[in-house]
C-alpha cells in the first residue's frame, strides 16, 4: 500500500482522545504539531507541572492561534477519558506517571529512556535506580519497523532514542541477518542541538554552538551507546563491542549516524543493500539508497522518513553504513505518533507529513 | 469556522488534476510537499525543460520514495487534462506560459512578477517588456485575505511577492482604513537566503552568508519596492511615499519586515490593533500579536501563517509595524495552494500544514 | 600615517602593565586576545568574583595553552601596580569598581554603560539610581574617532555601546555637519547573539535562534537609544528625534545598523560621503564605500575596523545610512583597546588585527 | 621558547618580498591576513590570471582600504625579487608555477596537493598525471612539527591538505612511537564549507547546506585519505589500513577528525597522551587535552593552534583520537606561513594570531 493510499483510507473512525504530559518541550512541541494535525486524534489534555495554568501556545509560540488548551498539572485520573498518553518528560520522571496511568484505560507511550531495557540491571547501570522496575517486561520498544506486531497490543510503548534510532534503522537489518561481524563497530553520530533538549546550557548557549563542531560523552560515556549495543544484540543474540561517539553540529535538528564495521567472510555490499531494502519493503517511512549516494540530514527535516546508505572501502575493507533522521520527528515524537498509530491500527504514516521541509 | 472544522469538511470530492512548470527550484519543492499532501489534488504532471527527461526526486532529494514523475517537456496541450497549472519560474518566463495555457481549461497560478502590476507601464519600467501585456487584467493579485472574492472566479493569478506579502500583511488593514499617512514610510526587511532561489552566485555562496548580515538593492532598487507601493496606493487610493531596504541574513528561510510610519491624526496604537484583528478575523492563517509582542520567523517555519505586530514609539511618533512569514511558503507556494484553494472552493487552509516546525 | 607605519613605530617601549575586571565573559575573552598579543601591554592580572580560583583558560577555552592568569577577587590595592584597568562587568557594577580605582594609579577603562552619558538624570531615566554620579564628569566618552584629544588626559573612559558605535559613526558625521535633520530618523539594527552576553537565556538557546529572525525592545525600549540620541543631540546641539529597533539575527557576531533620515535643504548624498571620508580621513579604521556598495559585517569578523555607507532613495526623499562592526571588537573590546592606545599615546591600531577574519 | 617570548624576538630583520599566486580564494584570503600583519614581511605582488588587473580588495572585501595592490597575471621572472611564493591555485595547476618559478631565487610554498606525495605513481593513481614529476623529491611536506629541519633548507614546501594535517596531528605520535596498530583504523572527519573552497556549487549553495548534515566521498573516494595513509605509512613503515569518511557540517571554518584504532598489545591511553605532549613539547601551536576533554572547532577559529585529545572505550577497547583545527589556517594558509617562518629562522609563530576568535 502506498502512503497515498494510506492516507485516503483513514477518513472516518472514532477519534482518539489524546494527551500529552510535558508539552513545553520540543518533543512536546512536535507531538502538539502532529497530533493537532492528525485526522483521527483529537488533543484533549496538556499535563505539566511548572507551566501549569499557563497555555499551551504561551509555552509553544508556533500554536498561537491554532490550539487554546491550559496546561494542567498531571493527575492519572484526569486522563481517565483518554485512548492514549505520550510521556515527553525525562527519564527518571516518566516511569513513575506511567505506573500511576496503569489504573486508567489509557495506552502509554514514553519518549523517556525509561522502558527502553528489558533488563533491569543493565538500566540501573546505566541510569540508576529504576522507579518501577516492575512494568519493564510489559513494555514494548518501539522502533516501528521491527515491532509492528507487538505494537498491536502494547499498553505501555518505550520509544527509541534519537541515536539509537538512526543507528540502529541502519545496522539492525545487518545484525539480523547475520551478515556483519559483531566486534570492531564503531558509531561517529552527529546532531543537532535540538536533541539536548530546551533547558539552558553553556553547551547550547547559541554563541557557545555556532560554528562550532565538538564531540561529547567519548568513549562510552553516553547512554545511547548501551542501548544500540542492548538492541543490536538482542536481534544477533551476541555481545555486541562497540564505541560510540556523539558529536554536536551547529544545527537545530538531524542526526546522521556513520557506522563502520566489518562484513562477515562471503558477504558483499549488494547483500546488506538488498537485505536493508528488503527489510524495509513496503513500509514506506524508511528509503535505502542505492551505492553512490549519501543522505543528508536535510532530506528529512521534519518529517518521518530515514534515509539509509551502504558503502564498501575495498581498500580497508571496512563497511560504512548511514542512518539520517530527524532526531525530533522519526528519533521521537513522529516515531512516538507513528506508534500509536500501528497500536491503535490506522495506517503507519497517518498524521505525519509526507515529506521534509526542503531546503 | 475554525481551521481543525475546515480540515475535519474537505473530504469526499473529485480530486483536482494539477501541473506545476519549473519543479525544480525552491518554489517548486514547496508546491510538490504541499500538493503530495492535499487531500483534494492529484499530481500529474511536472514540466521543466533544463531538467526534462530527470525524475522529480532526483531533482528533489526529500521526495525520493514519495513521488516518482518524470519531468516532462512543457507543452501547453499536454496540460490540457490539468484544473490547475503553477507556474514556478522566473518573471518574463512566465507570462508565455501562462498565455500558451489560456487555451486550456487550466486556471493558472503564477508565482513570477509577471502578473502583479496591472499596470503596464508600471510592469515595464521595474521588470522590462512585458510579454503578454493583454493578459494584464485578467489577472487576479492572489494576497489571499483580500482577492477572496476575486479569486473565486480567476483564470489567472498572480501570487504576491515574498516581501511584499510580509509587508502588506501588516500594513494594508491601516492604509485600508486610513489609519495612516501615506509619506514617510520606511520598510527594513530581513529574509533568509532560499529568497535568491536555486541558482547559484557568490552572494548565495555558503561562507560568503554565514555569520554576515548585509543590505542589497538598497534605496529603491529593489523591484519588490514598486509592488508594496503600488498595491498600498491602490488601496488607500493615493500616491505612497515609502523606501524599501531588503537584508539577507544567514538562515533559510523567513522574512521579517519592520514598517515604520505615521498614524493619522488622532489615531491610536489600539485603533491599528483592531483594525488588524478585524482585518483577519476569521482566516485562521493570519495571527495578530498583543502590543508588547515581537513575532519571530522561527514561529512559521514550513506553514502557511503569519504573524503581525504593532508598536508605537511614544517620543518619536512612530509606529512600527512587523510582518513575519516563511518566504516559501504563505510568500511564494503555500499562499499559491491557499489561492488554488479558494479558487476552487476549498477550505482555505486545505492540504497547508497547520503549524509551524518550531524549533 | 598609514596603518602599516604604525605597527613599524610601536617596538621600544616600556611594557604597560594591565589588568581585566570580568575576563570570563566575551568582552573579557576579546580583551584577552588583544592583550596578549599587544607588543605594548603585559596582561598582569585578572579579576573576576564568580570564579575566583579558576584559570582565565579554564574560563575562556580558546586561551589553554597561551594564558595560565588565575582569576582572583577584585581588591583596588591588587591593581595599584596596573597602568590601566578594564571594567568588563555589568552596568551598575562597573561603577563602584571605578570610584574603587581611583585610588589607585591605574586609567579605568569602562566597557559598561554606567559612565556613557554625561547627564546623572538621564543615566538614571534609563538605568535606574547611577552608584557613583560624583565620576560622570570625570569620564570620557571613548568614540575615540571623536574623542581623541579628551583621551589623551582620561583617567576613566566611556567605551560606547555596540549599537551606538555602528550607528554614530554612520550619523555623526552628518549631524555635525548639519547636513540632516534632527527629526523623523529610523534606526533598524540587527546583531549577533554575542551581545547579549554568555549569560544564559531562553532568547539565546541555540535551538530557538537559529533559523529565526526577531525584533526585540521596539519602539523605544532599548537603552541604547537613549545614548544613541543623547551622543547625536549633543553633536548636533539640538534634541533628536529616532526610533531604535534593535534585531537579532543567527549570527554569533556583527551589528548592521541601517539608518533612515532626511537630508536638509539643498544637501546632496555626495556630501555625506564626502563629510564622512573627510571625518575618517587618516585614521585608517573606518572605512567610508562609494555610493553604489553595501558593506556586510562578515568583512569585520573579528577585527576593530567600521564600513559606512550612504545611499539616497530619490522617490521616497530618504538618506539611509549603513554602519557595519564586529561588536564584540569596534562595538566593546577593540574600541576599548583603541582608547588604551589613545590615552598612553601608542598607534592607535597597535594590537588590534589589520583586517577581519574572511569568510 | 614561549610564544609571547618568540614575539618579542622578532623585531629587527630585513623584510621579505612576498607574493602569492591565486589571491582571489579563501586560502589566499587568509594569507593576505597574516602576511600583512607579518612583521618581517612586506606582500610586494599578487598574482591571479581570472581576476588580473582588479585590486586586491574587490577580491576580498575585507581588505579593502587595508591593502591596494593590483593582481597581475602570473610570470615568473615577475617573482625574481621575492623571497617567497605562495601557491594558492588547484592541484594540477601549481605545478607548472612552481617549475616555473625554479629560475628565481623564490622559494616556493605551495598549498595545493601537488607535492604532497613523494611517490609519482602514487600521486598519479590519486590525481592523475603529474605535470612536474621532477620536483617531487625536491619537496618537503610541511607538516611543520615534523619537518622544522627538512624545512630549513626548503626550496619547495608541500603545505599538508586539511583534513591530513587535523588527522595526522593526533595520529603521527602514536604512529612515529608504535603505540598503535595499523590496521583497522576508522578516520571520521567533519570539515566546515570553506574547505570546498570559493567555487560555487550545489553542494556550498547556502540553503542546501545550513541545517544539514552528511557525508561525502565515502568508503576511500576522498584523496586526502591516501595522503593520510602515505604518511603514516611512512611513518610506521608499514602499509596502513585506514577509511576516511568526510563529512560536511554548516558552518564556514573548523575541522573536527575523530579517529578510531587499537592500542598495541600492553599499551595505555596515558602512553598516548604522554608521547603527544612529548612530541608537541616546546612548540606552542599543539595543544593536548587531558583524558576526560575533547575539543571544539569554535577553539581555534582564525588561529593557527591544534588542540588534540585521546580516550578509550574500555569496553569496546578502542582508542578514541581528536584533531581539531581551523581548516584555513592550520590546515591551509597559516601552516604555510609557519613554513615560510621556519624557512627563513623566524620564530615559528610570528605573524600569526596566538589565539583563536572565541565565540
Amino acid at each position: 500500500m502506498t502512503l497515498e493510499n494510506q492516507r485516503a483510507s483513514t477518513a472516518p473512525r472514532r477519534m482518539l482522545q489524546a494527551a500529552i504530559v510535558g508539552a513545553g518541550g520540543y518533543t512536546g512541541a512536535e507531538l502538539c504539531r502532529f497530533l493537532l494535525a492528525h485526522p483521527n486524534v483529537r488533543l484533549t489534555r496538556v499535563f505539566g507541572d511548572s507551566r501549569a495554568g499557563q497555555s499551551v501556545s504561551a509555552a509553544l509560540p508556533s500554536l498561537k492561534g491554532v490550539c487554546d488548551l491550559i496546561i494542567e498539572p498531571f493527575r492519572a485520573e484526569r486522563a481517565d477519558d483518554c485512548d492514549v498518553v505520550f510521556l515527553a518528560v525525562p527519564h527518571g520522571t516518566a516511569a513513575p506517571l506511567a505506573k500511576a496511568l496503569q489504573s486508567t484505560r489509557a495506552r502509554v507511550i514514553d519518549l523517556s529512556a525509561d522502558f527502553r531495557f528489558r533488563d533491569r540491571a543493565l538500566y540501573e547501570s546505566v541510569y540508576g535506580v529504576h522507579p518501577s522496575p516492575e512494568l519493564l517486561d510489559k513494555a514494548v520498544y518501539g522502533l516501528v519497523e521491527f515491532a509492528r506486531d507487538r505494537l498491536k497490543e502494547a499498553k505501555l510503548i518505550a520509544v527509541p532514542g534519537c541515536y539509537p534510532t538512526a543507528t540502529l534503522l541502519a545496522l539492525l537489518p545487518l545484525f539480523a541477518r547475520e551478515l556483519v561481524e559483531t566486534e570492531g563497530w564503531v558509531v561517529d553520530a552527529k546532531s543537532g542541538v535540538s536533541g539536548a533538549g530546551r533547558g539552558l546550557s553553556a553547551s547550547t548557549h547559541f554563541p557557545e554552538v555556532h560554528g562550532g563542531i565538538r564531540a561529547y560523552k567519548v568513549a562510552g560515556a553516553h547512554r545511547h551507546g548501551a542501548e544500540i549495543r542492548d538492541q543490536l544484540g538482542y536481534r544477533a543474540d551476541a555481545a555486541i563491542k562497540l564505541t560510540f561517539t556523539p558529536h554536536l553540529v551547529p544545527s537545530t535538528r538531524g542526526i546522521l549516524a556513520t557506522a563502520y564495521g566489518r562484513l562477515r567472510s562471503g558477504v558483499r555490499l549488494d547483500d546488506c543493500i538488498a537485505g536493508a531494502r528488503q527489510t524495509y519493503a513496503g513500509g514506506g517511512m524508511v528509503e535505502v539508497l542505492g551505492a553512490a549516494q549519501c543522505p543528508d540530514t536535510l532530506w528529512v527535516q521534519g518529517c518521518n522518513r530515514a534515509f539509509l546508505s551502504y558503502a564498501f572501502d575495498t581498500a580497508s575493507e571496512h563497511l560504512v553504513a548511514q542512518g539520517c533522521i530527524d532526531n525530533l520527528v522519526k528519533g521521537a515524537s513522529g516515531q512516538a505518533v507513528q506508534c500509536m498509530n500501528v497500536a491503535f491500527g490506522l495506517p503507519e504514516s497517518t498524521g505525519l507529513p509526507l515529506t521534509g521541509m526542503w531546503p
